[in-house]
């Protein structure tokens, strides 16, 4: 979730541009249409966008980012709201300065490293120490959107790690 | 909403009894069940709990606070959830490390002294900085419900000061 906006507008932008010349040559198949449909129920009831998607070098599946609030002189933090599909995951990771998550959305996971996988549920909240390797992201029958408040005093946000594997996922992804 | 859900299935249960066999009796008045449709719907899409009521001396109206994170080592900062019934409002008050606002439901008003009162909706964002005298609230045709993260670095987390009088909400109140 450190990352730089610019590239992933312009990924955007080109899957946008191929979409778009995609549709206008064969219509949408049923498929389609309905997976639109969701989407549109889910965006009523959404509070806040589902964001851009977020880089495959940190994430397993299909994430959104949508950034809330960048750090402040005030705010020794940035906010993001953080849509995981189903079976979707962040990488392993640590966070020099602590997160907390506030799950307003579906069912997720999370795992500090040697520890059972746990399931969070919406309205909950969770308070990652700093310097604690983990990982969250969605069960594997419901996707699981959280706001991240992410500590940074100026050693960053996040240090990312390895990918958690399908094995280390399935421990617990039901 | 802080309550405990055994004591209110249990009401619920004696709500339902009540409710069988006075429609075998009479038909319920339209009115009341418009307003059980809408309680049932807003506990169906509430993330959090309502909370305990706020306290008197701080808020006009009725305003409630669920507590979602004392601040720890790494977060300075403890986060709640407040709902603002329509009209109620928050004191005048400073932050003397500012706070973050986001708005999860509903439509609200937010002022800082000597400023135009702002309408804020659901999945806006609303950063309080440090020492600037404000209030928030419900506007007065909606309830609002804000996550509140209250930044503390030592000096507390509010200074609270003297109410809104109704001539102050009014003037953006609608």
């Amino acid at each position: 979730m450190a990352m730089h906006k610019s590239p992933i507008r312009l990924l955007l932008g080109i899957a946008g541009l191929l979409m778009a010349i995609s549709c206008s040559n064969q219509p949408p198949k049923n498929t389609e249409k309905t997976n639109m449909e969701t989407t549109e129920k889910k965006n009523e009831s959404a509070i806040f966008p589902r964001g851009e998607r977020a880089p495959a070098d940190y994430f397993t599946g299909m994430v959104y980012l949508q950034m809330l609030a960048q750090k402040t002189g005030d705010n020794d933090y940035s906010i993001g709201s953080v849509t995981f599909e189903r079976g979707a995951r962040s990488n392993w990771h640590t966070h020099p300065a602590g997160q907390t998550l506030i799950v307003i959305e579906g069912r997720g996971l999370y795992q500090e490293k040697g520890k059972p996988i746990k399931t969070i549920n919406k309205g909950e909240t969770i308070i990652c120490n700093s310097n604690i390797e983990h990982w969250h992201g969605a069960s594997s029958e419901s996707q699981m959107t959280h706001i991240a408040i992410t500590n940074d005093k100026g050693q960053g946000g996040v240090i990312w790690l390895k990918p958690v594997t399908d094995e280390e996922y399935k421990a617990g992804g039901k």
